[in-house]
């Protein structure tokens, strides 16, 4: 048997034995291997974070990772801009029938590779497949909780003003991979997704500034969106200068030939971190000490106002408002 | 607009006003409202219990319910059969371009009151939306926590010789009610879905019988599937009466026509609870008080061998092994 049939979503034998055989195997964990309708795990008492996404991504398997991969990272990194240490994931899949089972293995092995080097454990797991047509290949939930370390409170809400604005890299790795593999408009490019998890970078950022006031990963919508999302929650304005934020050669040229703008493509290993301008420093240092922080730049400041708005200093020296994403740009980027 | 489009799921402007006017509206909570990337709730120390679902059922509306309450009661159901109190659920929305908004809101509504009457939080949230043909209409993933009150240890792998099956009610139910509407199949019956949260059932069984052995919930796969789980998981044997489950007459009529065996049919608002034979009188009288209780039977025992084999007690009086479900009966049930 070489694809996935409908009767591998059944609650039956053959899915029973798919989970035995690949799901077990592959996550390997006393508290998954119990197979009850609920892990059971204990807890110390104290702030947990909560989060889920689903990923959609097109195709699912692309340059620098796959639906797998990014499953995991898009998750563990929810949790970590919270301040929070990854725990405990749930993996939900949605199949079509007809699914070749090498892949599965392959985006089972890249799910379990990942959460090997976060250290968190998959702890439930559910797999329905729907008829051919029915859905496009593969679609993955997961969901997590982690331990939000005592007196760490890291929310989009805590920005103020005076604070600096750092950024952890270059930006529109992921969209502009995606792109160059879709089938309707593949082009060559050596560029990767930039998909990782970001756990080590922001352990190390708050053991050197545990007061830090925002982390957030730029993702769909991009950096445009995401300083939007940070300045209308935490009701301040912000000041970017776009000759500070750093875009791959590659990225550029893509974005030129595309008609695309690097601040609105997707990553998946990037942060924002909004710190106390005395603190930058330390948070620099710290940063660019880890591989996922080493092209780290301040890229702007916290201002009392617009409040909610971003202005954007552009390489030219005019100022601009720079909005969220409206519109469609780039549907199933993640 | 009254229909989804792929910006609602781009991560943008689009998304965050249905996230506003919608979620945020329906499952109105302060968690959910700091639209953080992770939800922050304190907890005291003890055991969790953490399960996820998908939802791919099709049709999404049925009768006795649709795809927004069976995701809560889902996830609530198998967190119960853990003994936990449920607490937080996160959801999880893949959705079809051009899916009906008023759809997307009778949906969001079903969610809330469920979780509501559950008295669950729902904390976290993710919307993505795909292509038209790249999924039908919507799929739903929900993950749950809750807390296992000190000195509970249900699970699958507790049944013990001589203890009792008790099943909670009328079984294939839902699985007929879904059958029902199906365009290809579409019949008249006056049945509707069992689909309810069994977390009030499970706190009154556990509050007379804090050692219950196992409960479960014979959703996919049905009773006979349901059984055969626990039996292998506990290394037991079990031999069922067949007389003494409870199917309505609606039921057993339209397995007669469509050639289908109630005992292989999904159920969502069912369970099996195998408890110890001198507890057995305190935990029916402590289910049949209960409305989703009201038609609880023994339909039992736990015996050493066969291990991990359940045995039929037919109508005739004979006696078959009781098989997993094999192949597909009905796929996208649930």
């Amino acid at each position: 048997m070489d694809r996935i049939l409908l009767a591998h979503g059944n609650g039956g034998k053959l899915g029973y034995e798919l989970i035995k055989s690949l799901f077990l195997a592959s996550f390997n964990n006393p508290v998954l291997a119990q197979l009850d309708d609920a892990a059971r795990i204990e807890i110390a008492s104290g702030h947990l974070a909560i989060s889920t996404d689903c990923y959609v991504v097109n195709p699912p398997f692309f340059p620098g990772g796959d639906i797998g991969k990014l499953a995991i990272c898009g998750t563990v990194n929810d949790l970590s801009m919270r301040g929070a240490k990854p725990l405990y994931l749930t993996v939900g899949l949605i199949i079509e029938e007809g699914f070749p089972l090498p892949d599965l293995e392959t985006i089972t092995a890249s799910m379990a590779t990942t959460a090997n080097e976060v250290g968190v454990q998959i702890v439930a797991g559910d797999t329905k497949v729907v008829e051919k047509g029915s859905a496009d290949r593969i679609f993955i939930n997961t969901a997590g909780i982690g331990m939000i370390p005592e007196g760490i409170n890291v929310s989009g809400a805590n920005a103020r003003p005076g604070d600096k604005v750092i950024l952890s890299g270059t930006i529109g790795d992921h969209g502009i991979a995606i792109l160059s593999c879709r089938e309707e408009l593949a082009f060559r490019t050596t560029l990767e997704s930039d998909c990782a998890p970001l756990n080590q970078l922001v352990s190390q950022i708050l053991q050197v500034c545990p007061h830090l006031h925002c982390l957030r990963d730029p993702t769909r919508g991009g950096l445009a969106t995401t300083l939007n999302e940070l300045a209308i929650q935490s009701q301040v304005g912000m000041v970017i200068e776009e000759a500070r934020i750093p875009v791959r050669e590659e990225v550029q040229g893509a974005c030129e030939m595309l008609g695309l703008d690097p601040l609105y493509l997707a990553n998946e290993g990037k942060l924002v971190a909004i710190v106390p301008a005395s603190e930058t420093d330390k948070v620099m240092e710290a940063m660019l000490t880890n591989p996922w922080g080493q092209n780290a730049r301040v890229i702007g400041e916290v201002q009392a106002s617009p409040s909610g708005m971003v202005l954007l200093k552009t390489e030219v020296g005019s100022t601009r408002i720079l909005d969220m994403l409206s519109g469609e740009l780039l549907p199933r980027i993640c």
